[in-house]
């Protein structure tokens, strides 16, 4: 069994509204400091093993479906569990 | 300054309607091995050096604004960043 963490962000160049309304929001509650949020995806899939390639796999669910590659990046970290 | 990653999941005896509908989505595309997904957010926030405490900060604006802590958990990295 595989835990993978998938992470999607938004790529550099787009605008972020909803990362500007939650700056907003924090520095309206006084959190000044705050100068930039970035918000991006998080995922955590559980994969069964087979004898397909996982890394292939995850890339390809990543680029398929899990992000929008025109405006969005994504990364992957996969772990190996030992089921219970 | 400081790079802070923020990741915001849902607490595990909550169903994610959204996690799963993602799981169908990928079961049609034929990746059957992926038996479960859960999401979640990831944000990252840029906060300037201040005399409080980086960390406390962080703490409360999860508590109070990025995250529910009734049905959500959150766990956060920071990282100091040299001003270029």
């Amino acid at each position: 069994m595989y835990k993978v963490k998938v992470y999607v962000t938004l790529r550099e160049s787009v605008l972020d509204p909803q990362g500007n309304a939650v700056k907003q929001s924090l520095h309206s509650m006084s959190y000044k400091e705050v100068s930039d949020v970035r918000i991006g995806k998080y995922m955590e899939l559980t994969i069964e093993k087979s004898e397909k390639d996982v890394e292939a796999q995850v890339k390809e669910m990543c680029s398929r479906l899990l992000a929008n590659t025109v405006i969005e990046d994504f990364r992957y970290e996969i772990e190996e569990c030992v089921a219970q």
